[in-house]
């Protein structure tokens, strides 16, 4: 059967405009000869539509939306895609999370989600009922079975030790599925695309039974869907893998178990993109992040302090690439205390990406507050108040030109010192996107490396020289912070592999170093408490996916 | 049977001073007499624990502080308990919400939680495995059912339109249950007392069997359990009812079904007690919310900007009755804007409270900012920047002190201010809590009125004159905001009854007041995430409970 694979990036609540794109593809896949197409899971109304789900006018226009395809959709191809339905049994949540196949103008067959994330970023038992009992339906000679993005990942979650009470999939094939399709919405993180191919392929290698992937693509908020769908044969190989990041739709011979598939491009050509390297795929990952959030916000443009360091020259090249350097602002702060050499560095770069370096010194401003507070700190000695002040004033210049010039600030905070609490809430946390949030320190200078793998982007500098805040007389962050390489090491283990204390130090890190690590990272809950949405792209970012309480004993 | 209630206030993580707490009532409630005593669902670790739960080391030592208290307990008395416990079955997520009888040193019989609340601010289904099967066990003659909190509330969700897949209560009074207890972690909003009362009579008044509730009292982060624990008799009528906002252990005699139980106290009294006002009852829930979220933080001092405006008068006296007046600061910053009379009114209301003012004028720096952007803002008029900017200075200011003199800075913004956008992010909104944002503008108003019954305390001019920002001349809110009657009304349909546009137009709204009011709220959702927690007292308040995307289509 020939199937088309439409990889969209929906907007959140666009019904319009997602049914639209949809329709479109419909078009083309029928054009291209397709005789069934797949979408994404919800991709009516976008993922993650959290708690809009609780306005019935959010659900009742996606259904709207679906009939509108009924009826606007050529009738010689079938359509698999989701959205959200009403649950219609007398028990459970309102909602289901449903996928259907439309033929002839018709909905011929539904199913909806068995296995519900609610763990990490996702909250779907929130919202909806699971699935009673799985079916599946006969499609142009296939006996299809739909297993809609968790229910393929069943095995997972049992390694994991949170064993599901059913496996979708098993009841599918146990049905004599001849074909598994899985509309999905699965967000970006660093190695996830092995972990799904590993996953999708072990269907064909032990039960011989093909599996159409179909991913979303975009970034919505903090997460960002990197697409890369996926054909598996009847022998688990790897047919067809689609575009990372970026929409597509792809038509790919499949066949049911039994036949042979063919493939839809040179099996080479598909180990070849699996094997790109990671820096490229994570700069990839959040282009397309920054760019959406951007854009879906209803903003054209972005500005940013420079202050000479790898953090926020990193999150500049990420913003002109992801929206042209005509769109990017970029402003040098420079304190009393800041280095020639940054903004040497800062202009260097700037002239690099072809955009001009503003300039407003903070100094005179500091000596302003220094004098308004003066009654009230007499007899105080110099602290971090003073540091964070600094911090707050950039702050306030910046989003003082978001005001005016209705530009979005982009916060450029790194993962090791969003850990630690190392900045400056209201000062350097202030913008609405924090871009490399979830990048430790050692991995922002990896991403700088392969930002100039080409050309010199980054000065080489900027690279080289110690990393600082310049927020008084010789300051490096290493007075504060241990040095990067340990701590993103001991961050690593506690934030990602949820390790504690006492199997970090079983990893050979000293146990007072890891202890002081732990308790920056939870006293500094009250900051991430406010600070923006950052992208993810890590198996466990800071925001939704780790909500800790703020008053308690640590 | 006696049977004391020990309603505690555990701090999240404090497993000694919470296991420490808990043995001393257990040795008083011996003393009282009692045969059996009952604790507050997870008073162990404290509620909600959140993702600490992912941290093995957390719930180990929740454990081992059970074993303490079972081996440092008299043997003499019956303790009912919660605490969280793994999930010893092969399926299903790796913890229980669990509750044990520990007699004799021994844990004699335990129970999890059936139904997992997962909605608004609860997340349950992310940690829990339901329990499987429900039982009942005797003690001293009375056939026990212990009903966790949310596994009483079937009725309630039934007629919310999601049905639970069972009634655990029906359970086990099908399994002949004399006496229902339960544990609980009910946090309150207004009126929720009642609709509790209700739900538990009915257990009396259909079954003949009596309840014993046992609830948390204090605040975590943004909650505030209100204790109020109560006993109802096998006729269903509330035979006690515990302090509401503190700690207490207080003995009740309960008989099973069949025969009758001997009050607590004198049930008009306890028919009294639930008259209170709901103004009085509202502005205990914000001073206990208050006062254990500084001191669960580690805090012994408060400070906030008096801008001579209701809001932060009304936060001031709830922060100098929460913590006494030698605990907080209070600060004019007056711009070139701020009527002489806003000043005069915040130094009448700080001398009302016994406290200075303490005044830091914010032209001068307005002026340097202003300088200071001069030439980026050249040939662009005069905007909502320079009021924000306003708002940022001052927030800029209140947290040097706050760095400074280790002293926690309140957010003063009302609910209607959150809802619709009408704050500064960065500025107004700084602080580690806003203690009235979920106030409405004309609750706010409200309380401050109740604030005044017995004495003056909020001087009349500033409940009288009309609510301004005062950052340019003469503005008031009602340049900006549709009257906060009409507004409020709005408001509190679209975001706590959740009905649609249409829906609240049906009320008798005007639909384009009503449209533009939504498009406000949805807009505001970006500042909303990076507000500091609110102190909830709504059935639904921002933060947690309410789960929106920002990039998204309105």
């Amino acid at each position: 059967m020939k199937v088309a694979l439409g990889q969209v990036n929906p907007k959140i609540g666009d019904f319009q405009g997602n049914g639209d794109k949809i329709l479109d593809y419909i078009k083309q896949a029928v054009e291209l000869g397709a005789e069934l197409v797949v979408f994404p899971e919800l991709c009516l109304c976008g993922y993650p539509p959290m708690d809009l789900l609780d306005q019935v006018s959010f659900v009742e226009k996606n259904l709207e939306n679906l009939h509108r395809i009924q009826r606007k959709m050529p009738g010689r191809i079938g359509v698999i895609l989701g959205y959200v339905d009403r649950n219609r049994s007398n028990s459970g949540k309102q909602l289901v999370n449903a996928a259907s196949l439309l033929f002839n103008r018709k909905v011929v067959f539904s199913m909806s989600k068995s296995l519900l994330p609610t763990y990490d970023v996702f909250d779907e038992a929130r919202y909806f009922e699971p699935a009673a009992c799985r079916r599946v339906f006969d499609f142009k000679g296939e006996l299809i079975g739909l297993a809609i993005c968790e229910d393929l990942w069943w095995e997972k979650q049992a390694e994991a030790g949170s064993l599901y009470p059913l496996d979708p999939v098993k009841e599918l094939l146990d049905q004599g599925a001849t074909l598994i399709i899985s509309p999905s919405a699965s967000p970006f993180h660093s190695g996830k695309h092995r972990t799904r191919l590993e996953l999708i392929s072990r269907i064909g290698k032990t039960a011989g039974v093909p599996v159409v992937y179909v991913n979303m693509v975009g970034g919505n908020d903090s997460l960002v869907f990197d697409g890369q769908s996926l054909v598996t044969s009847n022998e688990g190989k790897l047919i067809f893998l689609g575009k990372g990041f970026e929409e597509e739709l792809a038509l790919v011979e499949v066949a049911g178990c039994g036949k042979s598939s063919s493939p839809g491009g040179n099996p080479d050509q598909v180990e070849l993109k699996l094997r790109n390297d990671s820096y490229g795929e994570l700069e990839r990952a959040l282009i397309l992040g920054l760019r959406d959030y951007v854009k879906k916000c209803g903003f054209e443009r972005v500005h940013l302090g420079l202050s000479g360091g790898i953090d926020s020259a990193v999150v500049a090249v990420l913003a002109v690439r992801a929206l042209g350097s005509k769109q990017v602002k970029v402003f040098a702060l420079p304190s009393g205390y800041s280095s020639e050499g940054s903004i040497v560095d800062a202009g260097r770069l700037a002239a690099n990406l072809g955009i001009t370096l503003n300039q407003i010194p903070i100094e005179p401003l500091f000596q302003s507050f220094l004098g308004s507070l003066k009654d009230t700190f007499v007899g105080k000695d110099t602290d971090v108040t003073e540091e964070n002040l600094q911090a707050r004033i950039r702050g306030t210049l910046l989003m003082a030109y978001s005001n005016k010039f209705n530009s979005l600030l982009l916060a450029t905070g790194n993962k090791s010192e969003l850990a630690t609490g190392y900045s400056t809430l209201y000062g350097d946390m202030c913008g609405g996107l924090a871009v490399i949030g979830d990048l430790l320190k050692t991995e922002v200078y990896g991403l700088a490396r392969s930002m100039n793998r080409d050309k010199e982007i980054i000065p080489e500098e900027i690279l080289t020289k110690p990393p600082s805040a310049e927020l008084r007389p010789g300051q490096v962050d290493q007075d504060s912070l241990p040095p990067y390489e340990l701590l993103d090491r001991i961050l690593s283990l506690y934030l990602i592999d949820n390790l504690d204390s006492a199997g970090i130090t079983e990893q050979g890190l000293p146990a007072d170093l890891v202890n002081r690590v732990i308790t920056l990272v939870e006293r500094a809950e009250y900051k991430r408490r406010q600070a923006p949405p950052v992208i993810k792209v890590s198996a466990r970012a800071f925001g939704t996916g780790r909500r800790i309480p703020i008053a308690r004993t640590i």
